[in-house]
């Protein structure tokens, strides 16, 4: 028996996210399809986390089990000739028997993106929220910075949460600004990028969706700690759309290859 | 009568070209669509010149004349709003009643994107060549330099080319090159831009298939002016996939807004 680990990125917009559903396209479902495919044996893959339909990866990873004998420099090749044009397998490796793509992870990040210009930009639009008005921010640079610690963030987790405790550690969460072509300066490309040991459901699109606020004067970033600790669902701001969110990349500890 | 200057970004993959026909989607057709909602009339553009099937702009120029009192300001979002999601009007001015988008037209700019790394990059697939091997892009660039100046093009054009003249004038033709993030240095994501008075048809799609062939190593840069020289379609290389190619922009004299 071999425990093959794989990394891979898809674009969302085509599927009911990553889990697999008897009736819906999902991510896993085309995947186990092709390792039937390619296996002939019904194989059950294990990711680092489910990501909601339309949501993004950059760097998804999953596991699996399997008595086939494919080499692993062979993988990619024969997968991604199989799968849909928005899934690609990007890397391939042999990972110890013991490793699982979810309990072995230490580190996930993030990546919501906002475009804040007059019109879209066509050829990114899929992958992030378009937003037509300038944007505070610096305001929104300071406001993420609040989420870094050990906090129990039930604010930014959706009600349909049902983790046993709803404390997660954010290891760092900063903002990219790419500036705009017209010079404005509250005008551009804005990525928010978060890191921790894990996340609630829906909880960066609540944060993104609270950010989204401070860059729009309606909250100060000084409000971010007070809205953690309230642990009130109602304090935060809404959840952002999914297509500006990105599974950015999942962090072991170096074990995870043999 | 008024005469309105409008640039439009697209991306082609869903259209049968820029230019309007009977039965098939086209750009101008989706333009001409908006335009018969908006004002009620039947209004035929006149654009900088056609794109083929797959091929995308980030600054097409288009002009038409109407007697619709619709504010400048206001032309865009109305557009917009109704246009589909892969056309965007990105900018709209008043014109002299003489302006004409492809006659007044003084240099043209066009963008040939090849993603040169083991797996395609999702996110950026639908505008570029995804060349899964290595290439050499000092002799692609080498080989882009002998483009500029004034050339019989007829080398590398259709052979359905019906343009009297195949003379023109390559004002900066050059290439970028995006490090690979794998460091490799024959890797990463190549634009090849070439700027000129015009161009015949096909022309930049035969450049960018024989620039490939440069970087393939099947020719060398210094073949490029005897191919030049020869005025025979068959010593050039192939034409590229149009998904690549890109209409960069349209530059006028200054002349074209009021």
């Amino acid at each position: 028996m071999r425990n093959i680990g794989m990394t891979v990125a898809y674009e969302g917009n085509a599927y009911c996210g990553f889990q697999a559903q008897p009736e819906d396209p999902t991510v896993q479902g085309c995947i186990e399809m092709v390792l039937k495919q390619l296996t002939g044996d019904t194989i059950s893959i294990l990711a680092s986390g489910r990501t909601d339909a339309g949501v993004h990866a950059q760097g998804q990873v999953f596991n699996f089990l399997t008595e086939s004998q494919i080499p692993v420099e062979r993988w990619m090749i024969a997968m991604n000739s199989r799968l849909p044009k928005d899934i690609v397998i990007t890397e391939v490796w042999e990972a110890p028997l013991d490793f699982h793509a979810r309990y072995s992870a230490k580190r996930k990040t993030y990546r919501y993106s906002i475009y804040s210009e007059r019109v879209p930009d066509l050829f990114t639009r899929r992958t992030e929220l378009f937003h037509p008005r300038p944007l505070k921010i610096d305001a929104m640079k300071e406001a993420m910075s609040h989420f870094e610690g050990e906090h129990d963030f039930t604010s930014f987790a959706s009600p349909k949460s049902t983790k046993t405790s709803n404390i997660r550690t954010i290891y760092q969460s900063w903002l990219e600004h790419e500036p705009s072509y017209t010079g404005h300066p509250d005008r551009g490309r804005i990525h928010l990028f978060i890191t921790g040991n894990g996340f609630l459901y829906n909880m960066v699109r609540i944060i993104a969706g609270t950010i989204l606020q401070v860059g729009q004067g309606k909250r100060s970033p000084d409000q971010i700690p007070e809205i953690i600790q309230a642990r009130d669902r109602h304090k935060a701001g809404p959840t952002a759309v999914p297509c500006g969110l990105m599974l950015w990349k999942v962090e072991y500890d170096g074990s995870e290859r043999l």
